[in-house]
């Protein structure tokens, strides 16, 4: 008489943090690409009125019954009134994005959140991850990230045998910055874009800007390498990097 | 009367450094699949009498026509007579292994050399790069590196926003290994095996021992995770990594 029988307790939807890779859409791994596609749901994070880099990236794969999630980031103004701040206007949205994508997880629907590079690498699925991975079963999918697309395009290689790499952001204040990198045998320098100016001076007075190498969106279409000396400090976007790479090892 | 033309300067094949990811093989990237599938020479490093991790990764995607090309490293005795050390031995080695791969690209025929992780990344591929890149029109694929398969098996961000991270190995002597774990926002220590008890001691005197966390062979069939108390210092492989993750922005 029963032909389906009622399920008591419907299972919850499993979450994906996917990474897929620094812009080039073949820089996608296989594993990400079979768990993208089966995905129900396929979650992002994007600026209002963009795509969003990473869906550029797997959009080519994606079916018509599969459910497009963006979380659109708040336009944040230039001056807010206390007690309003960047950050908790940013860990609001957050607190937001984090109950849309679990409405669908407790609904029994997998999600994947698809991320730029690597998930865990100063990826914003972090955000999700770290308010939502104690109640669902999630699995993080590893992904080249920016500085390794970086080095490749740019041909160097970054870091040998026993050196140390250092990963700093463009945003240190420039003390911490000169400390930082002098004690390094190799470094990346991410997210300069207004802060390109007080970087290239600290690598000039340490001596390493002839070591240094730039690149504009590595692996994108639109990507730009250009010889540090020629950078406009005006026009460096945020998906821009600097490699120093660590000094070749004799073998 | 001529069906083919002579060719009066054949064509010298071109170089492909190609990471293959930490060890899973659904983390190959779709860019390395599609060349090492067309590759008609496939040079990876291996210890004699191993097949090679590379190799593993890859093995079910080549045809019975790819040419498989082993560099064999040499067995080095715990001691050597002077003039002869490890690093002569060894440079011996990769200027051999540079002429094996050039014989092939002179030609005509490509070369695909795989590399576990990413080839710029502590990758074994950097002593052929650097012996051949001037000579020979190179093409470098980046892939998912070691330590980011190890911070997504073990379920853990790695380094959020501006924090940065040291990526360290565990040969560094003991004072060295404090100063930069001590100020470091977030660290990734590589290559421990018998350096373990060693680094384990510098993470309990700064009090990051809670923090750490460990495993060997990431993403490899036979991964371990290991609470870091519980893991005996005599047993750790060389494919193990410890990763302090930096402190969870509170966004």
């Amino acid at each position: 008489m029963f032909e389906h029988e009622p399920n008591p307790t419907p299972r919850t939807g499993r979450l994906y943090g996917i990474g897929v890779g620094p812009g080039d859409p073949e820089l996608l791994t296989l594993k990400a690409l079979r768990l993208l596609k089966a995905a129900p749901v396929l979650a992002y994070f994007v600026a209002k009125g963009k795509k969003g880099n990473a869906f550029g990236i797997v959009e080519a794969h994606l079916g018509p019954e599969q459910e497009r999630l963006p979380l659109v980031y708040p336009v944040t103004t230039e001056t807010l009134e206390p007690p309003l701040s960047y950050e908790t206007i940013i860990a609001d949205f957050y607190d937001d994005a984090a109950r849309t994508v679990a409405a669908h997880l407790d609904a029994g629907r997998d999600v994947a959140v698809i991320c730029e590079g690597d998930p865990f690498f100063y990826g914003s699925y972090m955000y999700l991850h770290d308010r939502l991975a104690a109640r669902y079963e999630v699995d993080v999918v590893p992904g080249v990230c920016s500085m390794l697309g970086g080095a490749a395009v740019l041909g160097s290689p970054l870091v040998y045998r026993n050196q140390s790499l250092a990963v700093l952001s463009g945003v240190l204040p420039e003390d911490q910055l000169r400390r930082r990198l002098a004690d390094a045998d190799a470094a990346v320098i991410m997210k300069l874009g207004r802060n390109f100016e007080k970087v290239r001076r600290v690598l000039a007075d340490l001596g390493l800007a002839k070591r240094a190498l730039y690149v504009e969106r590595a692996t994108m279409a639109n990507q730009r390498i250009v010889p540090l000396d020629d950078v406009d400090p005006m026009a460096s976007p945020y998906f821009s990097l600097l490699v120093v790479p660590g000094e070749k090892w004799q073998a």
